[in-house]
């Protein structure tokens, strides 16, 4: 079956990005949402149009959400397919049973995408482009199903991962619900700084803490649905944290700590996927101001160099800044060498 | 006094660049290594020679390998001015005091920069620049040996910052060592997960463990050096943390947990210093090929918009890239505009 209609309940940042890309690639979609602005605004920004018979009904609402929506959803359209897209995965297999519609037809699945703003306004029909979207499909759900919602992620540019519900929720509370709550813990130490002390802050604080910024409401339904993952790993944080103290009183213990840091630390792969790649960090000090990068990327082409990250630093009263590239190795050596030559003022790369 | 001779002893990261960044401004430098190998690379790499009366002495070695050379180092050189340069402040002074060197003659102090390998090898003369530089002066400090360890500050390019020592230590327990903790006991809760699970690591957990690499050598001197503090922040920690899971049961108890993280990450400085800079994020879909990048830059410089920071994003078997521009709001809508108007894949900014 190809996918040609798709009625999405639910104008968020998800939802509506979905629209957009879908929309974009040619696909009919109607997308609707209870509350009227948000349905307004997401018709305008949509092209959203009506129609029967969708070949698949995206459920893009917080899963506590799906039970006051299924019965009505299943009675208007009740030979589609239907999937979601929430965090957590087992919830919404449990509300679709407790539901009429058939788990044959039902597809739970969560791209891994979003932004720390949500919202309509926010959306990107470019949202899940590069990005994994996880399906966990049940033992009753339909070959004809899956092959539909997977249709739709390859429309939109992501790549499909398919796991096991439960599975997923483990791996999701240590990837990604573990850190959220390390993020904000720490954060929360901050309240009580004098604002002269948060003047030492550096990259690591600022790393280490990004994501606390994050959306309470949204993270409090989702940390709420995978509690009971969650807690296990938080027991194991605080007997970490608990020999963490009891360590502070030995150098030698504090660096067996450190090191078991570093062993989970390096077992995340690199953003290529795979295994984790070794780049090569050239920093450059350049002139802060418009046309510096620039020149250095026209010298990157035109050697064929290809920049993986860069990251750029500068600070107030100071005229310079200090860019660093991430490459391959043999690319930052011929880089390195090739801008000294012309005179930038860069750091060489010694093996 | 002008800076003209300084001996530095320890040839490791921090010493060796400081070498490197005063002899490319023309200050003759002695760098000294118990270590014969580390001394032998130091002198290959910084022209270091032999002088008598330094004006100043730089202790650039881990704070309990201060009171192995004081003596001699004082004996050598009773008229110099001494500088430490170690990442806690109390300990060094403590060292001193217990020393033949008078705390006149003695000013502490602590770089604010470094990298995740260390050694001469990876000793940059640029790696201060931009960077503050904490000095710690005690009561009975020179205003003589202040305006030496200022001097070298400066002709290093950095910022310096004076604070009370003890001031010094909570600052970076809070700012450095705690989320330096906080980022090792996340990872460690890594080493117990399936490898497939780690393909679902996204942004937040690269971002929330990137220091758990560091070297726990250096770490564990650090942090031991620094536990009174930090054994006050990590009790805090675990107070919280079994505030957080009592919360799990209850999503608004949750949702305060995370509103109280957004605060403490709120009361960070943005990178330029002063209050925290918002910055417009401009999505941009490229092809994963040399050139883009450079284009992207000369379209910048030709309107005169300045890019504070940029990530990229790809991943296998795409053959486009994600780019995120960092910009000032007006920067962000003008190169907005103008990208979309000669046909790049921009996601227009809507305000």
């Amino acid at each position: 079956v190809k996918l040609e209609r798709v009625r999405i309940v639910g104008a968020g940042l998800i939802g509506t990005s979905i629209a957009l890309g879908l929309v974009a690639r040619g696909v009919k979609v109607e997308l609707i949402d209870s509350d009227e602005k948000a349905q307004r605004l997401a018709s305008d920004l949509t092209q959203s149009e009506e129609f029967s018979s969708p070949e698949l009904v995206v459920l893009a609402l917080p899963t506590n959400a799906i039970p006051l929506v299924i019965e009505r959803e299943f009675a208007l359209n009740p030979n589609s397919t239907f999937m979601d897209v929430g965090s957590v995965k087992s919830e919404p297999i449990v509300h679709i049973e407790n539901s009429s519609l058939p788990l044959t037809h039902f597809v739970p699945t969560h791209p891994m995408a979003g932004r720390e703003i949500g919202g309509a306004h926010s959306a990107r029909g470019d949202l899940f482009i590069t990005r994994s979207w996880v399906l966990t499909p049940t033992a009753e759900c339909d070959l004809e199903s899956v092959a539909l919602v997977l249709q739709l992620i390859e429309l939109l540019g992501a790549s499909a991962i398919t796991l096991d519900a439960a599975e997923h929720d483990r791996a999701v509370a240590m990837t990604s619900h573990l850190p959220q709550i390390a993020a904000t813990l720490t954060a929360i130490s901050l309240e009580s700084a004098d604002p002269s002390w948060l003047e030492l802050a550096g990259q690591g604080l600022r790393d280490t803490t990004r994501i606390a910024a994050s959306d309470p409401v949204l993270w409090s339904q989702i940390i709420f649905s995978n509690r009971v993952e969650i807690h296990a790993l938080l027991m194991g944080l605080q007997s970490n944290l608990t020999s963490m103290i009891k360590a502070l009183e030995q150098p030698s213990a504090i660096e067996a700590v450190m090191t078991a840091g570093g062993r989970g630390r390096a077992r995340i792969p690199g953003k290529h996927g795979g295994s984790a790649r070794q780049y090569t960090y050239l920093p450059i000090v350049i002139d802060d101001k418009p046309g510096q990068l620039a020149a250095i990327f026209n010298e990157c082409a035109s050697i064929s160099v290809n920049v993986e990250d860069l990251s750029i630093e500068h600070s107030p009263g100071q005229l310079n800044a200090l860019i660093t590239l991430a490459l391959s190795d043999s690319d930052a050596l011929t880089l390195s060498q090739h801008l000294s030559s012309i005179g930038w003022n860069v750091h060489p790369v010694r093996k």
